[in-house]
């Protein structure tokens, strides 16, 4: 069974500690915005799409809570000191704050939402959170089985492929299931999986961490390699295709991704192996043309330099320590989304495709400005990859 | 002032303990040919060069210990039992095998060696070894000034250089001074450096421990990144050359090397950057005559699953972890031995040059049969690459 990282039910929410695996398998409780801000800030939950529903699910836990049920008004203007607080956990996730836009602009679409009673709005905000965490789930299945049948279409009718994978994009990283790792359950699940790789993913290590846990724990056979063991391991085994994640892809295809992102694509493509992304369709960031107007984050040395408490560095070194990297499109076969499998190329054609579709969206609020429920404007907004 | 790893006078010999680096600087003293086992098989000296190095000067000390002053004999039996001996403790470490089968055949050239008497074979030994840990040094100094020359040829007349390096190849990999490290340290000494970048080298994290400790210890301008990291960095730093070791060079000049290295000339050759590997002439192997010949070391999962006790990989998840990696020949630029700078093309030439020149040897030898002083004959060999 898929590992459950994130378990909720109605009132009640709790995540899988990520900072102490993987030598340990702790579930915290997150009781409201304040548990879930100081989660996000300790990274007991990391990767964007985990990030942001976490942040929504502990908004939803505080709503069920006794803080609520007293409150005379609430609205777009509570909703909003929230979000910004819980966007300052960690703020160059960009999922968290995408996800809490939409809530407000729903708050903000209801008629006379000033003077909607508290108990329809409460009602409201949580129907919205809870169908987000099925969406995401439900968006992860549909990523992995359309990359499966992209991977699949390398190799012959019911032959098994051998895929490798960076960093941690499963269960661990998302609302469940995961994006590249979902696309390696799916060709699991239908028996077509003969191997996984996964690499470290220095220096957080992710993958012996992360990646390598959802793997032991689902039985799905693995082998972790280090970073510099990718073109060997090319050149030893027939590997079939790579599929990693996505921090954001820019609308020409170049794709910020956890570092050392690029160099697999490098050699990749020098052993004419299929390269392959993995990410929601809101990934994609139609507003930046290139990947060069993606500023990479630097990260502190110390997480080079030492492995919990323990230095393996020699001190007084210093170290270079991006955080993503920016691998340009030429290097990527195909971009994998709940949409469908999109070649940088045709990327682009997407995007004169969702102009088209925005405006129509924009003409139809106008409309549905004077409706009750406003859950339909928001997953038809959220559809549209926030453009 | 260089780093000494190894501290030789005679009848002494003490090595700095890599096991405890970068924390602590301990010397331990070798007293015999079973604490030189012992310090190869615990990994406290590494490096294909310093492990030759170590062998052959744990057996001059023992030579000079009580244990031998008693002996009636002493001979090519004798040598022969140490040399399988402390070969047996990294058996891949071919230059320990090569150094010792020349202490053997300089033995069995002795006139009626059988006869000799003890206090004579011995002086000859203790003199052949140390000539040896004189001519390493010589040998990379002489590596590191052609070395420097041939990366200042992709820079202006006057201009600065950024060096990327991989593993350790430094004082703490050979008898001092280094190879691909002795290249940068002989920039460094004649103000051409700008920067050297050292991969970490997972999984025993050489670059983060060994290399990282030289270069701090000696002021050389550097800065440490993970080996996800290359391709990044030579997107966003304009590198001149890598420079790297190697642990054995086929006669085509594909290179067998640190894991990793193959990995960097893959990207080096997409960033248009020169791939140099410097090594000692003697790494250079005739015999064999491409990289597929030669057979990759596997290693214990457990240098990958843990740092020191640490673990720090999930429990469970099987390991991958090759010791080396063949570089081929069409990735290399050119080879830079204490003999000369040469590109694979040339490196064939060599080959015709040393065949000739070792039927030269061979003529030679069986006049010099007569000789009482073998020492000349052992370097004319050492000199020819032991072919």
């Amino acid at each position: 069974m898929t590992l459950k990282s994130i378990k909720y039910e109605s009132g009640k929410l709790e995540i899988l500690n990520q900072l102490l695996l993987p030598a340990h398998s702790q579930y915290i409780e997150v009781k409201g915005v304040e548990d879930g801000w100081r989660a996000i800030h300790k990274m007991q939950v990391r990767g964007a799409p985990a990030i942001a529903i976490v942040g929504c699910l502990s908004l939803a836990v505080e709503i069920q809570s006794e803080v609520f049920t007293n409150k005379k008004t609430f609205g777009r203007q509570e909703v909003e000191g929230k979000k910004n607080y819980l966007v300052s956990a960690r703020p160059t996730a960009v999922n968290m704050k995408l996800a809490a836009d939409e809530l407000i602009s729903l708050v903000s679409r209801q008629p006379n939402y000033k003077k909607k009673n508290v108990g329809g709005s409460k009602i409201l905000f949580l129907k919205s959170i809870e169908a987000m965490l099925e969406k995401d789930i439900a968006d992860n299945r549909a990523i992995g089985d359309a990359g499966a049948k992209a991977v699949l279409s390398h190799c012959s009718v019911d032959g098994l492929v051998r895929v490798l994978t960076h960093c941690n994009t499963g269960s661990l990283a998302t609302a469940g299931y995961g994006t590249a790792l979902g696309v390696v359950r799916s060709l699991h699940s239908a028996n077509r999986l003969e191997h996984v790789y996964c690499t470290e993913t220095r220096p957080y290590n992710q993958g012996a961490r992360l990646t390598a846990y959802e793997l032991v724990h689902e039985k799905i056979p693995a082998t972790l390699i280090c970073d510099s063991m990718v073109s060997a391991l090319m050149r030893a085994r027939n590997i079939t295709a790579v599929v990693v994640g996505a921090d954001r892809v820019a609308a020409n295809g170049d794709t910020a991704n956890k570092i050392g992102t690029y160099q697999i694509a490098v050699v990749a493509k020098y052993h004419g192996v299929p390269f392959y992304v993995a990410a929601p369709f809101t990934s994609i960031d139609f507003a930046i043309p290139s990947g060069e107007h993606i500023v990479i984050e630097e990260r502190p040395e110390k997480e080079m330099t030492h492995v919990g408490d323990m230095r393996i560095a020699t001190p007084g070194i210093s170290c270079w320590n991006p955080a993503f990297d920016i691998t340009p499109s030429r290097l990527i076969t195909a971009i994998i989304t709940e949409r469908g499998v999109f070649t940088p190329e045709e990327l682009k054609q997407q995007k004169n495709c969702l102009f088209t579709s925005t405006l129509f969206t924009m003409h139809r609020h106008k409309k549905m400005d004077l409706a009750t429920d406003g859950t339909e404007i928001m997953f038809r907004n959220y559809l549209c990859g926030h453009s």
